[in-house]
């Protein structure tokens, strides 16, 4: 019980993990086996302790005067995420944002395996994106079960949002990735991520106000 | 110089005002004057507390019993992000995601004007996307004097992100979106959101394994 628990990082902890897996991948490539809390801080604008403190939250530990071990800290950041597994998700509105996820790489690197989409547009049924087939939706139940899905990606402005995340939750989904602007109920036991294009904005309209207010003052 | 400090909102309640804006326009639609704090919140799912310290914050407040002018909230929120101007911006990178953003209409919605793009792919130069028009790199410099812009939107997994970002901030960009997955070195007189789709993805695989371990305990 020990273990599990203390493998549940905090979010700002597990949202700097991709970062450093990236410089750490970048690392190895080069043929470097160690690397230091402070040169991982340079490279990410943070201070090391704030490195020491996230290696520490996923319980590797280095060695002084050496580092840590950059083997040892790819493979513990993806076996936390699972990134060493894949996850199967499936993908509703086939517009310009559902194409651009259905063809990122990098998601693809992360284990994100989307197995089917979905459109309302009968003329992009039975099409195939980004080698991903283009499903009605009548097949929903049937593909979540036999494809074990357990997220849902949401690529359509708003509509029927709540309807859909209703039938997704009853069919066994457990995580929602919305691209939509709605606001969504959803029971404790299944998590989302809210990544509209708008709320990106706003927050920097409102970095860009506040900078604005403080240097004319 | 009081009235401009106590404008500086936090963040989280920034992130929350379009929320807001989103439900205000659908009461304004069916001809409501008043809201009260309960009534956003059910909305929101959020506690009514919450709501009155965000409307607080933005200077608003209510009569007792008939609660917020829906007007009054919505010319308020609009104006703290100067939504009623346009914001200029030049984008970078005309893949599937740039094509996305240059045809969201909740963006554009929101006083994002997007002047210009830019792709290096001599194909994709001279062509219009969304009514832009993509410009070669040569016109940065010109583009961005002409129109005012002050934000650049970066649409390109990687590659010369660094560099490109330099010649920006000397040019007087004030904001840069960021859809790379590279991390950034910016001068503190310029702001960066950086809204990439790994770290969504990585967010919504945290909360998941959040989930997942406090189910198994």
């Amino acid at each position: 019980m020990h273990i599990y628990l203390s493998k549940i990082v905090n979010l700002p902890t597990a949202k700097r993990l991709p970062a450093y897996l990236y410089i750490l991948q970048q690392l190895k490539k080069n043929g470097q086996k160690h690397v230091s809390s402070s040169h991982l801080a340079g490279k990410m604008n943070i201070e090391p302790i704030l490195v020491r403190k996230d290696i520490e939250a996923i319980q590797v530990s280095g060695t002084p005067r050496i580092g840590y071990s950059v083997e040892n800290l790819i493979n513990t950041i993806e076996s936390y995420f699972e990134w060493n597994q894949t996850q199967h998700a499936i993908l509703f509105g086939v517009g310009e944002l559902g194409v651009a996820i259905l063809g990122n790489q990098e998601l693809a690197n992360l284990g994100l395996r989307i197995v089917a989409a979905f459109d309302s547009d009968p003329r992009k049924v039975n099409k195939f994106i980004h080698g991903v087939m283009v499903f009605d939706l009548l097949y929903l139940h049937e593909i979540i079960e036999d494809f074990k899905v357990n997220i849902a990606i949401l690529c359509f402005p708003s509509g029927m949002v709540q309807c859909l995340v209703d039938e997704l939750v009853s069919a066994g989904v457990t995580g929602v990735w919305s691209f939509s602007s709605q606001n969504l109920t959803i029971p404790d036991s299944v998590v989302t991520q809210k990544d509209d294009l708008t709320s990106g904005f706003v927050e920097l309209c409102a970095k860009l106000r506040r900078n604005e207010l403080v240097f004319r003052l």
